[in-house]
């Protein structure tokens, strides 16, 4: 019978955790509470937060914020997402005199105070990463015309110094081809390098690099839309194993695999997954197990 | 009949051609002159040096400048070489109270700087080049116990911040190389790596790549203890050229080759040999190419 090895930490990371219980602080404290983009990359823990009465908008819908009356904007909050949001929207915000709860990502911040002091200190910046992630559109914001976006082969020669930075959910190895690649271009007089991938995602992947390595069959538990997830399903492929991505432990059934003939299964999660989702893969992958 | 090329810049570097005006001007004003070590790499241009009263002294002998009467003092100089000298033995000098013509070369003041600031921001930093290279010496010296001499698999692990410099006459693709191995080990916090090698190394190795490309012979001329001329040979090599390495212009005669057989020939120099030695051997070789 199949054995179940469960890759840790699982579940929310610590800063969603944080997250979390800040929105769970002031849900009685106010009436509106408006997220700006959506809290995190899971359908399902979204659905659960809008029928809570968050709702998700855009930023560039949040000047009906600014029309509210006095006392309507007492009664009324904005969540910053963990991924951060630029300093013009945020100083917007601040003017508009909304309740701001601010659950930026601490490894978020990081990277941003990072990119701003290289700034301030003459480089410019490659950021490794999704040109389109919320978190690389935050770091951008700190960066003003001295943001670059790593592409392969892109010509840095043409600036001296150099600071280099990645997205937090960046995968280690990605980031090692990105710099070698830089290195390969010939030096600017001087190049800057930050580790800026969360240490928590960092560990995830070198446990599901070491897992499936070990098991026969990867269960990647996580929203499709996750780019965290997604680098977890990448780097189990890359391993060599079989590799299923499921959002929820009702999925499970769909693939129709024989799980008990697979000695041994591991289970990872990506960042936004809750620690329900993960249990509840758990629960319907020994039933399956043990009745198929 | 063979044509033959020419690399520029050939001839003294720069720092060699300061140094050398620097020890003329003081030639008459100084009844004993000595050098701290060879001041270049190049066993006929030392002789010279001699003929003329130089004397080459080790760093270890110094003391006796102490015991010279104050009158004999005044009339006696000693020469800090282009590779730089430990701020130990300056300090020593200085407080014999004897005449110092330093002609520490200007991009070897640079690195030095360099290293000094990482290290008093709390780097470790790692020289690539030859730990017995009097100018990564001198680079020591300014790093305490803060130094790390490159080699390969070396564990940067459990270094937070590394600052990396090179040699000045290190060649760029060993640089590279050296890089991209510290980039392998996984990522310090902070990384910070300069580029230390000198612009006119630099010139010279990419014209010989170049020439070494195009030519059916390359000619190197320059001391056998020359570190950068070593490496100009290396890199003909490297590009699959047939190469000779030779110190004089009358060693071309040795090799007994049918010169003028050759369609195209390249002539470089390392930085620490003279024009006149690369005019010998044009002229020689044109000689050769007529007469053989």
């Amino acid at each position: 019978m199949a054995k179940i090895y469960l890759a840790k930490p699982y579940g929310f990371c610590s800063g969603l955790k944080k997250a979390l219980s800040l929105i769970n602080d002031c849900e009685k404290k106010y009436q509106h509470i408006y997220c700006l983009g959506e809290l995190l990359h899971n359908p399902l823990v979204i659905k659960d937060l809008q029928k809570k009465g968050i709702k998700m908008i855009k930023e560039k819908d949040i000047d009906f914020l600014n029309n509210l009356s006095k006392e309507e904007k007492k009664v009324t909050a904005v969540i910053i997402r963990t991924h951060g949001i630029s300093e013009l929207i945020l100083k917007k915000l601040e003017n508009f005199g909304i309740n701001i709860i601010n659950t930026t990502c601490g490894y978020v911040k990081r990277v941003c105070l990072i990119a701003e002091n290289l700034k301030k200190e003459g480089y410019w910046v490659v950021i490794v990463g999704d040109s389109g992630h919320p978190e690389v559109k935050t770091i951008k914001s700190f960066l003003a015309g001295r943001a670059l976006i790593f592409k392969r082969n892109l010509n840095f020669k043409k600036y001296p110094k150099i600071g280099v930075i990645a997205q937090t959910t960046l995968a280690e190895d990605s980031y090692q081809e990105a710099l070698v690649d830089i290195i390969h271009q010939g030096q600017p007089k001087e190049l800057r390098i930050f580790d800026t991938i969360c240490p928590e995602v960092k560990k995830r992947q070198k446990e599901v690099k070491k897992l499936a390595k070990e098991v026969d069959l990867m269960i990647i538990v996580g929203g499709k839309n996750s780019a965290n997830t997604k680098r977890l399903v990448a780097i189990a492929k890359k391993a060599g194993c079989k590799t299923i991505w499921i959002s929820t432990g009702e999925e499970l059934k769909k693939y129709q695999i024989p799980f008990k003939k697979f000695g041994k299964i591991g289970i990872a999660s990506g960042t936004s997954t809750p620690e329900e989702f993960v249990n509840l893969v758990i629960k319907n992958l020994k039933k399956e197990v043990t009745e198929r």
